[in-house]
């Protein structure tokens, strides 16, 4: 198996948090980096909706992903067997990612020819929405078998994100999700959200997400 | 739509949250009521769950729900509307209960008179782990398409459970799911972790759970 580089986080002792992430934020613009901080409820297909935009990356930007958890590397792994530069960062217990933990990683990641970095946030959906990373994008995922209330659940997952990926669409016809009012609850929250449908599994809707995706990364690094 | 009482939790004061738990699961003890704390990730079928206990525990067992949400009340409702006893928790934007919590909304709610409450908590696998909420059995729910690598990614939450049900069996055929991989990682955890397989919306695996949940709570009580 792979080895992955781990790195384990230190608490932040900066008080304001969002001060730092406003100054991480205009150094990575100034490096030419888009930071993308990707977060999600667990097991909604992060990891794996990575890896199917891997091809879709190939030739057009450069990138790789900062994978948070408590424990494990498994997913590091995963996309270090696939190619793609990545390390671990652990954040000790942690349920979320601050700015100044964000520069940790970026400090051991040590990539600052790519694009476009992705920040894996800790799998849960409501301690890494309160905490601005420093990233330039927000992006939420939700899968089809968590269903179409989790927006009315967890509004601020909502509001922060500015791209919605609804995941796992291959298995609408298994579960009762209702895509309007998954809609209205979300535009209710956040009328400028952008929503795209995908399987990451067969891989429907993934070239559309790619293609905004590459547009974005570069409006980011102008 | 019923209208469900609806509780807005203080923050603690407390500092020794585990002894105040112990405090808190001796007088449960005393009144002859069973706490048990549930848990789970986002959507893996908590509430599902209790709807399907509910014809099996019908004439064994009184019981009841404390649901705990950062927002919204459609879980309560759903409850209520199904004739189960059930109050709404919210938490302020807090991601866990811990013993105090879960007091104020136990005199809140002021059934003296139930053999059991469930204290649904928030969506979470990371910080309701971390909380000893004075209930006397934590039970955690798993669903197949969250995928078999949760008790390695999130371990602490497999360690402190005694039950652990494994949801939406019936979707086991979409999903890449390996049953012996996921209980391997559990049991090196929690070699005493007692495991169900059920589907919430078929109902199977659902009797045995309810019989076995059952005689978990006449012991707690007695």
């Amino acid at each position: 198996m792979e080895q992955v580089k781990i790195i384990e986080l230190k608490e932040s002792i900066l008080e304001d948090n969002d001060k730092d992430a406003q100054v991480l934020r205009d150094e990575l613009k100034g490096k030419g980096t888009c930071l993308i901080n990707l977060m999600s409820g667990p097991g909604s297909g992060k990891t794996t909706t990575l890896l199917k935009l891997k091809d879709q990356f190939a030739g057009r930007i450069s990138w790789g992903v900062m994978e948070a958890d408590i424990d494990s590397d498994v997913d590091a792994i995963r996309l270090k067997e696939a190619g793609v530069p990545s390390i671990q960062l652990h954040t000790g217990g942690m349920c979320h990612l601050d700015a100044d933990m964000t520069r940790q990683g970026l400090r051991s990641f040590d990539r600052d020819d790519l694009d476009l970095i992705f920040l894996e946030n800790i799998g849960n959906l409501v301690c890494p929405a309160e905490f601005d990373t420093g990233a330039a994008i927000n992006m939420t995922i939700l899968s089809v078998p968590e269903g179409d209330d989790k927006p009315v659940k967890y509004p601020l997952m909502y509001e922060v994100a500015d791209i919605m990926v609804v995941n796992k669409i291959d298995t609408l016809p298994v579960f009762d999700f209702d895509r309007e009012r998954m809609e209205r609850a979300v535009y209710e929250r956040n009328p400028d959200m952008k929503i795209f449908y995908i399987s990451a599994l067969t891989g429907e809707g993934v070239p559309e997400l790619a293609d905004y995706l590459v547009e974005r990364v570069k409006e980011c690094n102008q």
